[in-house]
């Protein structure tokens, strides 16, 4: 296991703007205790920038900016001139650095102040080109070489099987899950969800699973237990295959499942269904052609496959604070962008569903349940790394109850294939 | 309502290649009532081209080709050389052309010959690249003007209502039905499909609906009579809306529909629910970022939008037999091009279905009752039509049965829009 660096939070991006100058000391021409005319005009340009939130800024000095009395403002303090300037210039990326530090402060409840944040922003399409273009390519994504995808996924899913154990469920299911009321447990729903999946797969007894990105194995486990099939899983990450290789044998699955610690690059042989959930984006636009030529090497002619992520209504990059610190490497495409993966190869696609709510309602736990256990997080790492993983879980649960994030299980088939469910009913009828 | 025109089958496309001048004449070259070796090197070449089907020629003169004695080949009586030629020059186009003039024959079932064909057939990525294009250019749709559109709509709608009378169902729905099992009635899946799209719709009583393209206005009555609605319903046919504004009148729901005879560009206004079915075939590519701006000035913040479609897995053109002779201007679009309508403004996808097969399983009615009624559309119109009636039938059918057309349901809301279905439960739970 990796041991957690001080510094995971903290290293530096390319300073593109000469910021990072600025942090010990005032810039030049900005010296003493009020703001200056400038930083005022520069925090009313950002505010404009992000489409004018009912959000107040608390200065270093007690002053408020806009100077409102209004109850429905949310309120950032901003404890010094360097921060200001730092979120003038990227707040995309500053935001999530200087809430990290504590040089930043929410009032109130921190999920409700990022909604109205981004209910605020203007959708890609209203924003001025020019300034998306110059945000995109500052916010760019780190490249998915083979070599980077391992340090990518090293950089996240390696912290410890323990720290995921505090707040994840038992199964260890790090994706979205699926609430068929929404009041059922995360356990519940987590299992509601592969069950969900192995459905919409049609497998059946004694059938052959590929699984790229299994995470800690949870759905080959249930694909195995419940679905009588056999399931090669593929992940990069060392800790969470140690850990589902365990957890397969203690089950008595190990004759069934197949963890292989490898690149989804890698994978070869053939299958009855190919399963993909919460793996693409990591896999970064560039490769999606190349994904999709993998899975028609690998499919079987009346063979199902099925693709779990995030995405988007538009095409925009990952918020880059996320994109740096918390998830290197990572992109949430449109569905058009997906297509890239099945119309080349002349796959069909059977059915699209968007569960961006049921992911809400995933991070809702999360956050529950991390932030009950906050102490213990806090002994094992420190305050900047509580502070960043509340920051990345509330800020993706504001980013699907707002719409800046959707949630898409993509089914498809082979062109022309006739052995497919004559309709949805099986996914919601006779239910166990 | 416009009279039968004989040459309705027969008017001459661009004649890019000369040909129309062999029609009364033979090639010169190429006299003598055997086939020449050039014409048996282009039927093995036209053979190659298709994928090499299990598909045997009959020649004017009795000789067979290729020479094979298997079964299991399909065979198509080519009645005198004229028509060799023009099939080999542009078959997507001649095959339809030479059917309906009664120039070639299949043997035994016409639908099954089609299968064989379809399947063979390389899809759109395996093809040569400049054939491919060539093709393309050959069979281009014509343009969807506001003019052209009418002109295109007119040449199929304005065929009479009591033709299409004779074999749809009693509701007039002249789109793919839904069978929550297969062997429903068509009449009850044509309820069922109306239904369902409510059901996606969420419609509420009270609520307004707009629809672009109502055909012969079923589903606005059914929404209008099932869920309380009020409807504006656009179409270009002057037949189909005079049969729709008597059909509401006769059954007392003319308060609660509007129809109005104009282009869907002309659509104003706004609604709770934006429905199209089966519009989006006509409307042409260059359009659709156009419609999805229509839908948005017209959708309410919370409404929901569904586009029911013919489409296809990868790029292709409409077959030219069926853009000249039967769909002026068709053109079925793929997912990602669909993504024009909803991407630009920011709509989000909601659930996409792919209802393949159940055109299928509605063609295949619709075949039998026109088989049923042939007779009374030979006296109607004559021998030509009703072969150009049958194989634009039979076509259809088996590309839906071989995977060259896709029927896509895409059910939509404005981005963020918090106000939608937890599942999809409702659209199969509690059904009446």
């Amino acid at each position: 296991m990796t041991r957690y660096n001080k510094d995971h939070f903290q290293e530096s991006p390319p300073d593109v703007l000469g910021v990072s100058s600025w942090r010990h000391a005032d810039p030049p021409i900005l010296i003493g205790k009020s703001p200056s005319r400038i930083e005022r005009w520069a925090l009313h340009t950002l505010l404009a920038l992000l489409g004018n939130p009912a959000i107040q800024f608390v200065l270093w000095n007690g002053e408020r900016l806009p100077n409102s009395n209004s109850k429905r403002c949310k309120r950032l303090h901003i404890h010094d001139r360097h921060t200001l300037w730092r979120l003038v210039v990227n707040p995309d990326l500053y935001f999530g650095d200087a809430y990290t530090q504590g040089s930043i402060e929410v009032e109130g409840d921190l999920v409700s102040f990022l909604e109205t944040l981004y209910r605020s922003v203007p959708q890609a399409d209203q924003q001025d080109p020019f300034a998306k273009l110059f945000w995109q390519w500052l916010n760019r994504a780190r490249p998915n070489t083979a070599g980077e995808s391992r340090s990518n996924i090293h950089h996240h899913y390696n912290l410890g099987n323990d720290f995921f154990q505090l707040w994840l469920d038992e199964e260890m299911v790090y994706t979205c899950a699926y609430f068929p009321t929404p009041a059922l447990s995360l356990e519940l729903a987590q299992r509601a969800k592969m069950d969900y999946v192995s459905r919409k797969l049609r497998l059946q007894p004694g059938e052959t699973v590929i699984e790229a990105g299994c995470g800690w194995g949870a759905l080959a486990r249930h694909m195995a237990k419940h679905y009588g099939v056999k399931v090669r899983a593929f992940n990069l990450s060392h800790e969470q295959v140690r850990f589902a290789r365990e957890r397969a044998a203690a089950e008595g699955l190990s004759g069934h499942i197949e963890y292989i610690e490898d690149d989804y690059r890698n994978i070869t042989g053939h299958c009855d269904a190919f399963v993909s959930v919460g793996m693409l984006e990591h896999v970064g636009r560039e490769h999606y052609q190349s994904l999709g030529g993998l899975i028609n090497r690998c499919l079987a002619p009346q063979g199902r496959g099925l693709i779990h992520s995030i995405a988007r209504d538009q095409p925009y990059p990952m918020n880059a604070w996320i994109e740096r610190r918390i998830f290197p490497g990572s992109y949430p495409p449109t569905l058009r962008e997906m297509m890239d993966i099945f119309e080349p190869c002349g796959f069909s696609v059977l059915d699209v569903e968007n569960l961006r709510l049921h992911y809400a309602r995933t991070l809702e736990h999360w956050l529950a349940r991390f932030d009950a256990q906050q102490d213990l997080v806090r002994d094992r790492f420190d305050d900047n790394f509580v502070r960043a993983w509340r920051l990345y879980l509330a800020g993706s649960l504001a980013g699907f109850t707002t719409g800046w994030l959707q949630l898409f299980q993509v089914l498809f088939t082979r062109s022309g294939q006739n052995n497919i469910a004559w309709t949805r009913d099986h996914l919601y009828v006779n239910r166990t």
